[in-house]
């Protein structure tokens, strides 16, 4: 009887090849679906921007103006019912620290409307309008913001120059009011989709 | 002579070796371009929410208002030519079926603007701004709106809290309404970026 | 003394296994921080969109309206200090060259919001809604216009059908103007996130 051939050691390769063809479609999967996105933001800021609205009688001073109202109120002075209905344009100095009258870094530019009649809520469209020799560009925001709670989060729905393509959540909080005329919101930045 | 060396099989590891390169490379390039991507949602939720606008008359019900108008117009009755140029802002129960009066799991809070002269179109910006026991956190919505349509498509911006970095399309379509008055819209919410 | 045995050859293969994980990990978190973003537009176009704003009489033709303003303005003329507060709905055609009477593609729907008392500067928020052979859908915008600058950036915030899904930029600049009244602007739009 011929001696049996010795067993072939079976090639490692196929198996490793399959073994990578695994990982690599798991991984596919997983971009595909967002699983692999992270929560750890790629890019953070913290600025302050400092709204004064116009009443009437600030004019020289004011950042902001009422330029909309329902039919019981009008663009001079917020109206009843947590001032549901108002809409108001500003454009608002931006700092890097709680100081109105420290080096501006930028603007931010938009409106709110007052959109609730039982407590203070509004709705949110601006964007950062950055100059200055840190950043260049914009960062556009837009979301509802619940403004009697500690802190709200809107959307960071896009962005320009330095900010080319980002997303993200901006943590807003009031850091400081005066009556209805000043209000200073403290943003904090936390970018996830960086390019 | 010399017997021939039998020739040395061919190593097929360098193969194997390219071949994955070639295969990490094509899908590189296609997560860069987003061919990877899926269109199937990877969430999705309908909701229905109801806007009841405000005509001079219904103060106690009304969950909107007209906060601005064209110059021939005014902010109590909507305008002619097809409302254009009227700003609404509201604050909409949302609920999980078509009864106006069922549990509502949240708020839509944000404006929109009939924008043509011709038809009934609007422009939307608002968000979903959750708070029951099975949802918290905000989608964020902005876009077209051309009403007369079965059902037209927004964009979903961005979301917060359990909604985290979403993005995708909203399916609106008119679900019931009454006169000019009262609105009820069928969401059809499918995220296709989940985080 | 026994002949010393030939040294095994080291096996090349966990080498090649290690390398490639390696490969993987770093693309894997390359994709994560996005890193492999491409800034090369996966998709471009370019449109012309023209703006007549309604001045009290030219009813028959604008295509634009204001329809708020702040408390020392009106809605028929735009309002001194660089139109700080004035609000303007918008419904423009679309063309691809420069032509006003060119067939329009779509309509530009939306608002701008004057938002700075020293210089012209808006905030926009609408969406280009296509409807011809050739595109089909709608691409949504957001972000702040500094309207003298000759170019300024936008976000593509989303789309809906032939643009489902789309991200990108849009570089706007003022194509022609005559007085207050018509204003073209060329959008140069380039998405960056195509599905």
């Amino acid at each position: 009887m011929a001696p049996k051939a010795p067993k072939a050691p079976k090639s490692p390769i196929p198996n490793l090849f399959f073994f990578l063809l695994l990982i690599l479609s798991a991984f596919s999967a997983a971009a595909a679906s967002g699983k692999l996105r992270s929560r750890r933001p790629c890019r953070r800021l913290v600025f302050y921007f400092h709204d004064i609205l116009y009443n009437g009688e600030n004019a020289a001073n004011a950042t902001a103006a009422i330029v909309g109202a329902p039919a019981w109120g009008n663009t001079t002075v917020l109206t009843g019912m947590n001032h549901f209905g108002d809409v108001v344009v500003f454009d608002d100095p931006i700092t890097v620290d709680n100081n109105l009258h420290g080096p501006p870094v930028g603007r931010a530019q938009g409106f709110y409307i007052y959109d609730k009649k039982e407590i203070f809520t509004a709705w949110l469209g601006f964007s950062f309008v950055f100059n200055s020799t840190e950043h260049r560009g914009s960062l556009n925001f837009a979301g509802a913001d619940p403004l009697m709670n500690k802190t709200r989060d809107v959307s960071v729905i896009g962005g320009t120059g330095d900010f080319f393509m980002a997303r993200g959540i901006a943590t807003l909080s009031t850091d400081s009011f005066e009556g209805e005329v000043y209000f200073r919101l403290r943003a904090d930045i936390k970018l996830y989709e960086c390019w």
